[in-house]
């Protein structure tokens, strides 16, 4: 940590905040320049509040040297993690594809659709029981019912489930049923949430906030892996920007900008990054080609039927067609992999 | 609602979309341009999902024409509405201001603060039992014993308490001991726990999401509203957008647009909103003479020392300072108020 | 264009309105709803300022039901837009890679790079005559003897040059001397110089604004079309969001989404849309496998002696290696492109 | 400036960086910490291109300590610039209120609303002569025959003017003809207009940039000042957000950071901040709570009518009766200045 001091500090505050800081442990380190005077902090400066410092009179501003996040950092992880699941493996060269109708709506529909992307290769089935909407008097999902039929579905395809959690009252029926946890965008930063589901052991898909910064990202996952127990699936699906052309402006950069600075697989949503049906399969090959170790994304047998989300969701059909596509670009993409490696 | 259709769109899909609508209830108004064709939904369209009627290949948009919010929104209310608590007003032309620590710390320190900011004319004490911090490694709070020391301290001073509830679980105690209970901005969309707090019949402080638009405020506060117990106080604090140089970007102007489209008092929060203790005296006198129905400050007694949020803390000397010249500011906005309404 | 009318409107006003419009040859189409009640334009609405609408006392908003753009759209124009720059193509199903220095700094460094990114298989040159930067004490460019420069290399490869205009004083020169004209993001509303560089009969170059609209991007291009004899190529470079980590956030979304409304071919700028040489190559690859007709690349021998854009310029030798790459993915991508047209 | 090393760099590396930052004469200072070793640099670093840094392969990031702007910054200008025109005084506790029309449309119309806005008590008349629209089917001015109604307005009204110049070709009629040159947000960044607008000795009214950040501005304004004739006026006109219910986003916060930072004056354009005249009263009052040392608003005699934004112009009784509540809101505020100045 850095501690940019003003013009012409009060040499008093100087003192009295040095002596505050020497006695937490910490070793100070003066440089001079020409106009100004930094103070560099050596030790543990975890505990150290930034904006806490910034309130000595004498105090431009503070530096931050170090990434915040242990756990969910590659600094002392230099290794890619593998999420793997009844042998499904996601992250360290293990591409796993994610799919499913937005919202259960019944049986018929949830069975339907799982045998059709099972046939089309993709190993997890995913599924809304409960449903976020912006709205009170739109459809909120099936609830615990949707569950059931998630667990009747994974039964008759064998397709591990993924499913989104909305409050800690529902940890424990999670914790028992469900093979993937996702904890959605607008929970990201529901940070007692995030301690919970990190103590049941099963893998963490945690989506990205829709104005969370990659660090704010990598914070959240350090919540849930500071608990102990759980894994974690990063999942970038789109930030808010001034752009109203699409739902969500789809950030594929912070992938290979996530896996530089985690260790974490990354995978990415495609469906709610852009909103509409018909850009589900341009930015599924360019997020594969950016690097993520997978994608989740909404299928649906009748869009212009679905209770929600029909717009961004593609056919079975038409997802048969893009994972074919996908198995050919993912051959190149490995070609000479290692010597890339080398870059 | 007006559905705008394709250069040259298929009759047969158009036809089926026809006769699916009017199945629903809704009459069907065509209006043919010269390149394009719309058609105009009568009836009650809030059933209809613009999203899905994007799934018919025949439609180019869906443009909304009514606002989706009816409790909240001031066609159908056009009277300011005043939340009314043990006497102390807010909206409707009553100015309140909610002052106090950004985490509760200590009996002594709360009952200090509390002290003073009564003094100085606050007609409610804030302060954070629990604290919603990006790291896990940072202070969280006293928990439930700081609502205890908050609970000592109005019945000390008299001022009713305003504090953050963080997840469902707590809505039966908050219920018993919250004056006004605050739905901080990262819960703002958590539907689940909106449903909750609105059956309480505690009035809700609502914080606007750093990235939520004004009108998924006041769907927000629509949840609430929509369990018919609470009502609501919508909080603008701070808006996330590329300028680092305030933690947030105040939106002042959401205060006019919030105060137009709805009949709910809007305050401001000028602490969060800036993340500077040196420029919450300026946004406060600003967001007043915006028209603002009151504030909500963070005060300590030693911001240096905060355990959390101290760099946008002010001292009890600069809250009394302020609140002098408020009520001056105050006084020149409301001479010929009336004149003004006829503007 | 839809007019939404307040709840009560003035009748006298609205009669007033509906007189003005009908005055300039406009039909009008009025639809009752329960609480709203909507006027459908019908005619040349380009003309009708839709702000000037609203000070009708009696309108709540107006909703604009066509795009704005006639030249630079699909509507009109169903087929994709091929841009030949000696034989040299863009677009179409055409792709093409601009490569080269961010700035022009000696006969030495641009020869050396035009060759080894000729031999890497570029079709265009690239190269900054004038740089704007942020700070007026940092390298400003050569200037005119830049562009000297890129005229040798140009004379020695083969390679048809790119380089960014700077104002309307240079109209005359880059019309004589460049290939293809740029427009940089800065200049992207700068309608003066659209005008102008639109009359030049070269190809235009044209960077979307680090903060406009896919529907701003257009209407710039409409601008440079509507002076009737140069064509346009778009390109997306990363628009400007809350996140840090990268420069920009490139938004690739807006390849297909610029595909769909428009016939102009659309490339990416990798380089300055990341701004970090080690994002440029995943994001090349992303970026192809949206869609995008081309690619423009920094390329530097020395990158860390660099004058400007160090950073984000890759070498010739991953230089080298992205072409190879690009190529067998272009590949997987076309293979069956018919088929995927149909879908 | 703070190079912040990887976590185990490569010896030689650093060796060699460091002796081509020793050659340029800067003094290195090195700080090990537990996992982390940083260099802070001593000397004229303004020299560095940070980013150029970063292509050492040794080198995690590199850290700012100092501002970039010395002209502009209150650091070696501690005590406000007043900007005064022919008496009138803008800055260092002098308020000014620039007004007229949007666009220059005839004769009668400037000089009826000059006429109006004089009496109220504007001391400058401001007046588009060319408008940049985003659409080059919109009206965009009367050009030069509008400068010489603007001239006439002046000689009959004694008000100085104040009018956006478009490009480089007309820096010398401007300086000629006009008192303030006004350099609207679109052109923020264009630094060669920033450079020769800087010569002419005329006052530059500079507009921040819908997406440029607080020290871009400030950086703009340090390259008008770096050509040593000309003073400046910041103007904060809204920034660019997801916020759709207002045009742009007044960052009103901006006004009191701009003045910690810099000794210019700064004034607000609530009119285009906003996009609607009802916004513009509360705003305008806001903006002078906020500190703001003067504004710029919109007026118009027949606003439906108005060529262009008339949405957010007011008009002159409206407009009166803002400046009588203005004169009585600053002099609240001035009371007890010189106290808050100790605060």
């Amino acid at each position: 940590m850095i501690i940019v001091l003003k013009t012409e500090p009060d040499p008093a505050e100087v003192a009295r905040m040095e002596q505050d800081l020497e006695r937490r442990g910490l070793s100070l380190h003066a440089i001079k320049g020409q106009n100004t005077q930094v103070i560099g902090l050596v030790g543990d400066t975890a505990s150290v509040d930034e904006e806490a410092l910034q309130m000595y009179s004498c105090v431009d501003k503070v530096l931050k040297v170090q990434e915040p996040y242990k756990l969910a950092g590659r600094r002392f992880h230099p290794h890619d993690s593998i999420v793997d699941v009844a042998g499904r493996k996601v992250g360290g060269g293990h591409f796993a594809v994610i799919a499913g109708p937005c919202s259960v709506e019944s049986e018929e529909q949830v069975l339907s659709i799982a045998n059709d992307v099972k046939l089309s290769g993709a190993q997890f089935l995913r599924g809304g029981a409960f449903k976020p909407r912006t709205s009170p008097y739109a459809f909120q999902g099936l609830g615990l019912d949707g569950l059931e039929l998630l667990k009747i579905a994974r039964e008759k395809t064998g397709l591990p489930i993924v499913t989104e959690i909305m409050g800690q009252e529902f940890v424990e029926i999670f914790e028992r049923d469900v093979d993937i946890i996702q904890v959605g965008a607008r929970n990201m930063q529901n940070f007692l949430l995030l301690r919970e589901v990190g103590k049941t052991g099963r893998p963490i898909l945690l989506k990205r906030g829709l104005s969370n910064t990659i660090e704010e990202l990598l914070m959240a996952a350090e919540y849930v892996l500071s608990s102990g127990k759980s894994r974690v699936i990063l999942c970038e699906r789109g930030i808010r920007t001034f752009e109203t052309a699409t739902r969500n402006t789809l950030d594929l950069s912070a992938v290979p900008v996530l896996q530089k600075k985690s260790h974490l697989p990354v995978i990415v949503d495609p469906s709610h990054g852009t909103g509409h049906w018909d850009l589900v399969f341009p930015m599924a090959l360019a997020a594969t080609a950016a690097g993520a170790d997978g994608l989740i994304i909404e299928v649906h047998n009748r869009p212009e039927q679905a209770l929600c989300d029909g717009a961004q969701s593609v056919t079975p059909a038409l997802f048969d067609k893009l994972m074919k596509k996908l198995g050919r670009l993912r051959n190149v993409l490995n070609e000479e992999a290692q010597e890339e490696v080398s870059v």
